[in-house]
């Protein structure tokens, strides 16, 4: 299922001309790896960043360093920032980013299971929706992944393009 | 067995305070995905980049424009540059780099199952191998993570570490 949202994504970005790049925390590279799966997948998908350490979401994709000092690498804002910066420095039309707890152990206050999804677009467009997951390590991952591509499917549907007026 | 590999990577670096990172390409950050799938990785693992786009191995990593036009993405001095260049922007104390031709078509005139693996360390040591893999692109994927990891411990086994004389 997961495949297939990727699929979806990639030739609707490849029909608009558009790409997309990923930053990614705790699903670690899962996100990306879900998307080449795709035989073609390089019509739309031009890569991205996996920020695992906390210091290299600021180091690479510029989230401020007094946000993640003062809130943790968990929140809201710094899937914001995420996606923001990966959309930046990748050039990518779109850009979807996760940060949360996978486990077994909490992060930063914040239970396992707690998750932020933020989406970027053209024109500073921004959508961040919070995740409450069950489950072990490996099922918050996949469900991160599944729910990431569903969410960037979702904003891209209700999005005719960035030439649209 | 490639989380098995991994773990051993992670436990080994951790006890030598040493870190490294991933720069991936024909696998899309599965190499990323299967070492965070072990609890615990942040001990050893920063994160990387995914640079699936040719221009992102350039952009994000410091690839050499002129090789990249001369001789394309799949080749032994843009797995070598990749696995430098991603050590360099991340800060780890290693890093490891694959690029290559998943299928199913050819790329920049190479046969499907040409991969390019190079593992960069401190004093800028470097070990590039050539792998001529066989089967579909989803084997094709598996085969190159695992020779990636299994690549990275062999190296890491023959250097006693950074402090070593």
């Amino acid at each position: 299922m997961t495949e297939a949202t990727a699929a979806k994504i990639i030739s609707l970005l490849a029909e608009r001309g558009e790409t997309f790049a990923v930053a990614e925390s705790l699903t670690g590279g899962l996100i990306g790896a879900t998307v080449t799966g795709v035989a073609g997948s390089s019509a739309a998908f031009v890569g991205g960043v996996i920020s695992y350490a906390t210091d290299l979401k600021a180091r690479l994709l510029g989230v401020p360093e007094d946000l993640l000092a003062a809130e943790g690498a968990v929140h809201p804002d710094v899937a914001a920032a995420m996606a923001t910066g990966v959309r930046e420095v990748t050039g990518a039309t779109w850009a979807v980013a996760v940060t949360g707890v996978a486990g077994p152990e909490p992060q930063d206050g914040k239970p396992v299971g707690t998750v932020f999804c933020g989406v970027s677009g053209p024109g500073g467009s921004l959508k961040v929706v919070d995740l409450r997951l069950t489950g072990d390590r490996h099922s918050i991952r996949i469900h991160t992944c599944e729910m990431a591509l569903d969410l960037l499917l979702g904003v891209l549907l209700t999005n005719s393009g960035e030439h649209s007026g």
